[in-house]
């Protein structure tokens, strides 16, 4: 999986969780991984999460780090457990910054406070990952935690790259751990 | 998924880890997972991770808190997926307990000794998890630390059942949660 | 599986058989089958079987008890077998009420008249299928059965409960029986 | 898929329920059907019917008409449902010869006694399927019914070779089937 | 799978590669491979394959053989393999008449000039391949090589044909292929 | 994919063809193809090939270049796709060196003769190719060509390395194919 970090600012509306959104604007194709930082708002008719339509819920961040990964022959269920694992390795890395995180789902809070959006689809050819983290907490629609704001990480550069470098490399170890393994038997 | 906490003391040796011991054994059908305590001492020859055979390093646990999930319809690299997540959830309810945790793929390590042995693999009809805990970390071949000797965790059945939920409750989740987005286009 | 039988009047032309359209409109998430009456009126442009359009051939019932299915993680093949698995469990349950029916892959016949319509397809993330049976017979543009009109059938509620009571067991019953069965070798 | 009626009596004793015994055989590779006619003793020890085994109910015809089926390419839940169907078709061309017979799930009632057993296992290959009616009830183990000595069906051989050509040829349908829908989008 | 040579003449401007063309335009249903001959002019608005849109490359020959094939139940990777032996029977047919033929990936080379245009992508429901041979090189974009022009094959047709034969039937053997192996174990 | 040439002689025997071989003999773990030269004895109990068993041809090679490949997360079909890319791959080298090749299906003829023997099947866990080239004609059961004794390759290291690196570089390029397509509507 290939990894980069965008830096030029970019506004995450929702139009970007499409299939080759990586590969036609950074020319990066197969299995990969961008963030990049930017204001983030997303209506109603560009959400992916049926059920946030429902419940009237769009998404708002005056500034966000966002991750946008395209996996290719992966199926649904197997879509959320790599979006869970990157919800996981987000929580860990902050750990080792002391930061105490409590994961719920695809959700990780910080003192009651949200810090993260979070959503694995399909398309005709791929999935697809949006996962956004809050820089700045102020103005969200709930009670958030930013990066910045509430948890005093500013190299949001340097912190994406080790979140990438891990994600991709837990993922090739997680491949390869299924090579290692004899079937077994009744 | 189904959960049963075994009262019986079963010394594992890794011949459970086969398609059906749990409904042969416990009349539990489908995807489950169970979980007992007892010795754990898993020869070369009854184990399924190759690269520990390379390596020469048989498993041994005086006493160990074993889990042993058998799962359906599901490939090998969704398997090494669902395994992470039963680490995670363990990780996770063990720092609500105010204990500090490093994962290391499919390893749990405190204070630089390792609490657990994971491993993932198939059948010809299903895929099947062990993850065991040491409970008392003295006699293990590597430094180890026990749920009760170090970690000071007494109520071993309540933790069992604890993991287990959760773990049930998110791969539940899980498969809800591609049930919600629409697929997206082009 | 989850049922629901929905009480309002619905006009079924087509545009219903998309994926979330039970999630979004009566909040059930996941493998669901619903059902529900009202005039059926479904125009080439809406149809799904490219066979009728080539033949054109509109679909139209008077009034109508339409049953609506949206299942996740399964091909297109094995959709085929479920639609045909639900006709076959709604036969069965008119055969219980004394009325003799001859199926012909996805059709039944009641005396050579044509009492359902039925299709079964996929979206990007689940399947659908739609399956009609006519409750009026009279403006069928083929020789058609009614359920109330030909075979006496009033409780249609009850009827439609019935079968989808028994389309979710037994489906639930498909997946445990793959699920006790040893594999087998040469 | 091809099919075949073996003019041979063939002892029917579980240890046929292997891939390529019908290839070995008969030399009819790919996916196939055939019948025959024997009686049939299954042991514990030879049954993939993990329930049967812990319930003790060994299988047991003086006489009986079996139905082998290996299919390649296909998953656990999708042999089930295509067993399903066999046993589908055969209750109907018992229905068109005039007998009425209950489905419930795999078995074939008449008359409250058991005409039928069947399983669906998988191979590393392939997915295999077993149905056998019985011909004559006595000695059955359970209370049965035979083709011959309750239902007085005496051209075996006919009726057999209706069943395999009708599922031959309805399983040709359904894959069809799908190749002539559009997908559908939200 | 189902072949056919469509005498008409189609201009080929890649709105034919979408599903059920094929089926819609002359009633074959199913896995199926057409060819037609014509002028080809792909404008990138239509283009598939995103590679070409970047480097804005668009396709054009005056006049091309064009085989379509669309096929049911099969991945993206696969899809591609099915592509490839499609470029590698042309590459032999070739062979046969006294042409040497460079293969490279998709692309047929000759004497430098390429011969070729091919991309294989998906719908919900199927895959689709396009494979393009120049009949008459003169216009092309890229220094070309036309089965005509500089090759002589007059008989397009019959070439066509003789193609579409060897494809279908090597597809056939390679299913069958799958079936008369016995599965290995450790 | 992970290529190796085997440096030492090793005796074919067919008992190579299991699921890990390569990884406990050479510790390459995951996709990967090896190579190595020595005699080929492959008795009818341990062919893999149903059909050469039924026709009683066990093979011999009094000296073979053997191409050996594990593959992961690969179905049947697939497996022999990938099969048939490698005997076209080595065909194409060969071309290269000025021979004329007939590919038959997976197998290789020169001049009416046999060049190669090849099977492609699947364990629990992965599939498994193995591809032979005789290098010496002498003594095979059918009408043989020989790298050595027909073709003049001397440098069987150097032929075997290429043909590694080839197939490794198409099979990752083939990937990649399916991930720079857009997916096609009606």
């Amino acid at each position: 999986m290939k990894t980069k970090f965008i830096d030029e600012n970019i506004k995450y509306i929702g139009s970007q969780l499409v299939p080759h959104w990586i590969y036609k604007n950074f020319e990066i194709q197969g299995d990969a991984i961008v963030a990049f930082v930017g204001e983030c708002k997303v209506d109603l008719s560009e959400m992916v999460d049926i059920e946030d339509v429902i419940n009237n819920e769009p998404i708002y961040s005056k500034l966000m780090l966002s991750f946008i990964s395209e996996q290719f022959n992966v199926g649904l269920t197997e879509a959320v457990l790599r979006q869970r694992l990157l919800i996981t390795i987000i929580k860990e890395l902050l750990e080792e910054r002391g930061i105490f995180v409590i994961r719920n789902g695809d959700d990780l809070m910080i003192d009651g406070r949200k810090l993260s959006v979070s959503i694995a689809t399909k398309s005709i050819t791929s999935i697809l990952i949006h996962t956004g983290l809050n820089i700045i907490s102020e103005g969200a629609p709930v009670k958030a935690s930013g990066l910045q704001s509430e948890l005093g990480i500013t190299d949001v550069k340097e912190f994406a790259l080790e979140v990438m470098k891990r994600y991709s490399d837990e993922l090739e170890d997680i491949v390869l751990a299924g090579t290692k393994v004899r079937g077994v038997y009744e």
